[in-house]
């Protein structure tokens, strides 16, 4: 049976929703009501993060769910089964970065809640239990340990180490979900939790390019950062022979375009979504005047094949030890949070999804995802799927961040079907 | 007859100057008494600039010079010649840049009077008057209109136009110097005025790299800024495929390592004194995770040729804007101040400053300028020469500019020995 969805009432939500943390609070209902310099402020622990809280909750209970809090405030919205075994999540986030938009993250609870409430109205037979997952802390705009619940659920923290984290106004974790009421009392075990799903807007402008409405998450790629310092000498640009300088930007340009190179070389040998950039390149003190004395360069290397990655990272660490000697500048670096692991999501929901999309009628393409989520943590230990829904753009992190209500709709009925053919798996 | 020089008064009177603005205030001797976080700040105006007008005007008194200050605060110590005809100057500057040395400008007007002092103390009988200046406003730390007091003295500004110039507070010459007392009332025409002098440190790492105690300025450099913004698209590093940017960053790059190249290009083909400087670059927003939108880049080009000068200005523009076409980026620039063309000085000053060298045997070797002088307008109206003395490692406008006292009293030696000689000129 191909479901039919209520886009109103989820739109309705997504727009009430997005009132939370947005200054002045109004109703975004379309890309021409953007303010490009006014988007969602909704940190961990702030008060629009228990608004938007507080909002998913009632709306949990509404349909009839039965609502959990863990330790560290993931929240559970639990539709029993049949069993009460292979029980299957869906869910993300509703924290945001500082002034983002309206629909990373709580677009995945959202749907979520809205497939689940679909499939109760219309009698479904679920086998298995269903949980409406909100993930605490995804965003590392106020505790920098970023996907802090998804972290705490797999055991990658401990649940006491996550409730002493701090966040950037030193406060731990415990304390700001005691303030926000969202310190529950257990700790959530996975023996239990057979699928993961999580429908999220892209980020990325490849869905938006080729008019496609769901992309099929196959990998969660590969991250490192590299950052490095390169110091050569500050002097007087006209007084100062050009023989006789240790010019640090010329050195530290070689970087960019070596990275660069080294990310289209790959992609050129296995296609592939190899990405390598340059992000942040500072040259201090910074007047025209005066020769660089110190660049501060901060490298970006991604890639889901983990051979590529360590290329990436090794080729780039090597071409900065080398300005040394080239230039006689001195070069330190550091990878702040070492090598995060490319992370393979389930072939058997990968699979799932789309032939759920097949019988629901909505395009798909199958793809990575180039930014990070709590799935690639839950992915480690239960077998996860993730939907991919438009950006346009691209935009994300922003407040032009949008997505058309047709894309939503679309995607939302491949979550709806999907969830209702991994219910029904004995 | 060959000058018997004072150094110790010299010393004495250098010291007791470069405490004023200097926090905490206290004498700095030598090298090893230097603070590379504390250096003196006595932008003109300030309360640190009065006290050292003040004591240079005391001595030049003590020393029976005639002080005269002009409507925009230039100083002039005369002492009176056989004939009131063809005067002479020296002198240079006592305001500074933030947190500086205590020799930039200050060397000039006090070795100026030691000069002037020790003709009078030997009875030299001087054909011509000599005038010790100091310049008003030569750094751009105060009034952003550098060179202030010689721009006004060869009309390149009115008077009215240099007494309503606002300081970064926002406040107007006029009131600056009347606040401190050096509003004076009178226009100084340069009529009568034939030759001028200033003694500077290099600023610039040459004569203490060769060892050469002193450098016969033939030229000051011509000298232009490009600056130019560099704009792409600001875009995840994650999910953006690397044939979907436009990435700022990598189109400004190039820029940086091509007016390298035409610099050196330049200096392989004709010597010279050819310099191309990136010194800002700045890309933005500056996350590691995010394709850079934008860079800020500016650019400084100097040569005393002129046709050097152009084509390294235009190569620049003409590479900037030819990274619209290659990378889709746009490229806006300015040129704030146009360009500020080369001044050669006077054949007939080097050649005396050269002769004097030889008969107090001082080492010298003759050089260009790659920084800015007071110089460089008074050239445009007075036969004009510039004596330099090494700066240790080049360093110069920041706490750890220094010169050794022995390459001060050489360069006095020379100063004072081509006063000699051009005041007996009839």
């Amino acid at each position: 049976m191909v479901i039919k969805m209520s886009l109103e009432r989820l739109k309705k939500e997504m727009v009430e929703m997005g009132e939370f943390g947005r200054d002045p609070q109004r109703k975004v209902e379309s890309y021409s009501d953007l303010d490009p310099e006014k988007g969602v402020t909704r940190p961990c622990g702030t008060d629009a993060n228990k608004k938007a809280r507080d909002y998913v909750v009632a709306h949990m209970e509404e349909a009839g769910l039965k609502v959990k809090v863990d330790k560290v405030g993931n929240i559970f919205g639990r539709l029993e089964g049949k069993t009460d075994k292979g029980v299957i999540w869906a869910g993300s986030h509703v924290d945001s970065v500082l002034n983002g938009g309206q629909f990373d993250g709580t677009l995945g609870v959202m749907t979520a809640l809205e497939a689940t409430r679909r499939l109760i109205e219309e009698d479904h037979e679920n086998y298995r239990p269903i949980e409406v997952v909100v993930y605490t802390g995804e965003e590392g705009s106020s505790f920098p340990l970023a996907l802090l619940g998804s972290s705490t659920l797999i055991g990658k923290v401990t649940y006491d180490q996550a409730l002493a984290a701090k966040n950037r106004d030193g406060e731990i974790l415990e304390d700001t979900l005691e303030k926000i009421g969202y310190k529950g009392d257990f700790e959530r075990k996975l023996d239990d939790v057979e699928y993961s799903l999580e429908l999220h807007v892209e980020q990325g402008p490849v869905l938006d390019a080729e008019h496609i409405p769901v992309g099929i998450v196959e990998n969660i790629t590969g991250l490192a950062w590299i950052l490095a310092t390169i110091e050569g000498e500050e002097n007087h640009a006209g007084t100062t022979p050009m023989k006789m300088r240790k010019d640090a930007l010329l050195a530290a340009t070689e970087i960019v375009s070596l990275v660069n190179k080294n990310a289209l070389d790959l992609l050129d040998k296995y296609g592939g979504s190899t990405v390598g950039t340059v992000g942040r390149f500072n040259a201090l003190p910074g007047a025209p005047n005066i020769v660089p004395g110190k660049v501060e360069v901060g490298i970006d290397v991604r890639d889901v094949v983990e051979e590529n990655l360590t290329f990436m990272i090794d080729e780039a660490k090597k071409a900065l030890k080398n300005l040394e000697k080239k230039y006689g500048v001195s070069v330190s670096l550091e990878m702040p949070f070492g090598v995060h692991k490319a992370a393979p999501l389930s072939t058997e929901v990968v699979d799932t999804i789309e032939l759920s999309a097949q019988e629901v009628k909505v395009t798909a393409k199958r793809m990575n995802s180039g930014a990070g989520h709590d799935s690639q943590n839950i992915a480690e230990k239960i077998k996860t799927g993730m939907i991919f829904v438009p950006s346009i753009k691209g935009i994300s992190h922003a407040p032009m961040e949008w997505t058309e209500w047709e894309d939503i709709e679309k995607g939302t009925k491949v979550l709806t079907q999907t969830l209702k053919n991994l219910s029904m798996k004995k």
